[in-house]
């Protein structure tokens, strides 16, 4: 409100009678918060009586709820949906060789990524995620679908020194990850290209500094698995004499366009690495503790400064991608692994999921906040439930109680994708019988596969 | 089915179209199952051509999801749901003496503890969650509320050596377990009155002994808090020289009708004891994660035979009552701790959750399992969500996927406490209100405690 009266601008669209985690740098909360949106922005944000509800096209009523950034998967591989919980409890060994490598090479085509990419929008969406940073191979494929569904992602064509779907011969991997950059660059404001190098125990020093090189030249976003288990780091220490982050830094692989996921078997050498480099790092807590992979520094990076998304990771190693339970699960994880209950607050956690997230992508300047001129990507979580009552902290609640089916209503750009638990640009019914249908061959192929 | 054609006797209640999870000792699992249900009690279950479907008064359609036993929480405050989110990311001390105790001391008359009760309830129910094991003062009040609920339970009246809510003096409190378990023993087939002595670090050993001795005398199960944090392990070990376990073994309050809540500091000489005892432990480990307390050494619980059940603990610790997100986590925090992602494998864990934790609170003659002639407590897991899908094992779904809220229908004893996410014993809009009005006084209080 002004001297002016209240902002009397018509919007497309505003959120009223909730509860504003706007997640900016003074950390403000609006109580009986009104959030007005114009053209994919948000034009203005203040209490129910700074804003004329009397022009906007549409209102949705947050009902008492908490209306926050969307949340931010910082790291997944969304066509693997269509290997939820097709094994489980392996050891790392078997669960790679005898389940997923085969099914990947049976099933990886463009018409199960799209498939795959479908159901994973429609989980993400429907449990408050609006925008995510995809590794994959078919990227391109990933890419249409999307589009389609209307979220925010930065996709990254996979990059790796053997035959892979879409790119059988490997002395093409660079070149195919440069096609899909280009093609995508300026296809969509939605959707930032990016290339996913493998790791560096699955490509050479060559293909790393090629690939990053590559993105460098693109300006696009770097993603590589780093330090996830004790047996990669052994496997680079021993190859190479260095950590993995020691050798990935010693071939310029790091600075500030480059996200590490995982991260998990670091020292503070490591660490101290990371800070001075600029990089980011993807922590996935909930996968890291499903593979047994171990358990990454998070207070580490923190206290060093450096940019902490969180990631689900692909659907095979969690087994969903709900960043809700991934805040739960982060926030606990790091006080019992320091017997500290102060450790990995519930305020910290949370913009680990929005601002941090957006920063570790680099979108922070669009993204991650409730903020005037910034994209608007939003969600509402309905707190009139018997687990979210009482309500004496909000940030508390989305952090410790929440669950993804609390979401009820998700916007990007300005668009809303879901309205009260429906979804507006998937098809539900369809992409649940392809899944059944295409469930039923894998379930096959699995089963004649462990005999 | 027999030679004489299908099951065809007049039910109660069939559960049709799902996939039924028995959790019974050959772990049959019975694809597109039915379970029929007559006065409370399970008569029959089989394939779908085995029941004929005409002879019953009601049915429930699963749709093609999971049908399993109820989720059995072996360890809650339930009255403390009004407490929940009140105070996080503290410190123990700062937390209990700062927020919880005055909170306690304040807030917790009959009236209160009956609308936490109810709300604690509506959760549970919602969430899957038909058995709870509880400890708390004023449980009378509890008692009253959850037999209005339908739901089972096992209530300890809360005996500890300082004044508590309805129990002023000390001295009295073994006697006012004796009254409450003596009111309670013969009300209702679903309310087993049990003694919840608080912890050997706030009841002097005469009051172990006493309050043992009185639930054994009464026949009823004995809880107790041990070995949660270090700090109380080693004021025990230095006031007495012992081990929490051994502290309660020495004075005989080991046997088979013994709870042991959190059992996180123990070595391997306690895990013997407690074996040789014939205890049961419950397990906790959101809690003890978000208090920063430790990880319970469960596999090693598991590999001595000792019956472990799965805990959410209060809410003020937890903040949820929700089993779906304690099995995810126990499995997942169990593999990370010992790098094996094959330790506390699903089926491991969702037994934990069921028959086993019925087995820690005596129950498992009568409920954990659908086998015929136990009491139907039952739910139903709709599974066609994006989340669910596919589904290769229903365990894994259970376990790494699915979440409270994708629980259907709920039923104790043959009777349905939840239709269609619907409860039909609970007036969820009399309670929501009533919970809004107490949150304010709450809030009220504990923002004045902090100035």
């Amino acid at each position: 409100m002004n001297d002016r009266g209240p902002y009397a601008e018509p919007v497309d669209m505003l959120i009223v009678n909730g509860t504003v985690l706007t997640m900016d740098a003074y950390d403000r909360v609006i109580e009986n918060g009104s959030v007005a949106i114009k053209d994919a922005r948000i034009v203005f944000l203040g209490g129910a009586h700074a804003i004329d509800h009397t022009h906007a096209n549409d209102v949705i009523d947050a009902r008492g709820g908490i209306v926050m950034p969307g949340l931010i998967n910082t790291h997944t591989h969304v066509p693997m949906t269509i290997f939820r919980g097709l094994a489980d409890d392996l050891p790392l060994d078997a669960w790679l060789n005898q389940h997923i490598f085969p099914a990947e090479a049976a099933f990886i085509e463009n018409q199960n990524v799209a498939i795959g990419t479908q159901l994973a929008c429609a989980e993400m969406l429907l449990s408050g995620t609006t925008c995510f940073c995809d590794g994959y191979f078919l990227e391109d494929q990933v890419a249409r679908e999307v589009f389609k569904s209307g979220m925010r992602a930065v996709l990254g064509q996979g990059v790796i020194d053997f035959p892979a779907p879409g790119v059988p011969d490997p002395r093409d991997n660079i070149a195919a990850a440069r096609r899909f950059v280009e093609m995508w660059c300026n296809q969509s404001a939605l959707i930032q290209p990016a290339i996913f190098c493998h790791s560096a125990y699955t490509c050479s020093a060559e293909t790393l500094r090629a690939a990053k090189s590559a993105a460098r030249n693109l300006g696009v976003l770097f993603q590589v698995h780093a330090a996830e288990t004790s047996h990669e780091a052994g496997m680079i220490q021993s190859g190479q004499g260095q950590s993995p982050v020691q050798h990935l830094s010693r071939h310029a692989i790091l600075d500030a366009n480059t996200l590490l996921v995982h991260g998990v078997w670091v020292d503070d050498d490591d660490i101290a690495i990371v800070k001075d480099s600029g990089a980011a790092v993807s922590h996935n807590p909930e996968s890291n503790m499903k593979l047994g992979s171990g358990i990454a520094p998070l207070p580490k990076y923190l206290a060093a400064g450096i940019p902490v998304g969180l990631g689900t990771d692909g659907c095979a190693s969690n087994n969903d991608l709900d960043l809700l339970a991934e805040m739960d699960m982060t926030a606990k994880l790091h006080k019992v692994t320091l017997l500290d209950p102060s450790t990995a607050d519930a305020h910290t956690v949370l913009k680990m999921a929005t601002i941090e997230g957006a920063r570790a992508i680099g979108l922070d300047s669009q993204i991650g906040s409730i903020e005037k001129g910034k994209q608007a990507d939003l969600i509402v979580i309905d707190t009139q439930k018997p687990h979210l009552m009482p309500l004496y902290d909000p940030v508390s609640h989305v952090v410790y109680a929440a669950r993804g089916s609390d979401v009820s209503d998700v916007m990007v750009a300005g668009k809303v994708l879901v309205r009260n638990r429906s979804l507006t640009t998937l098809d539900w019914e369809d992409i649940r019988e392809r899944v059944k249908a295409l469930q039923a061959e894998i379930a096959a192929f699995n089963n004649r596969n462990r005999c």
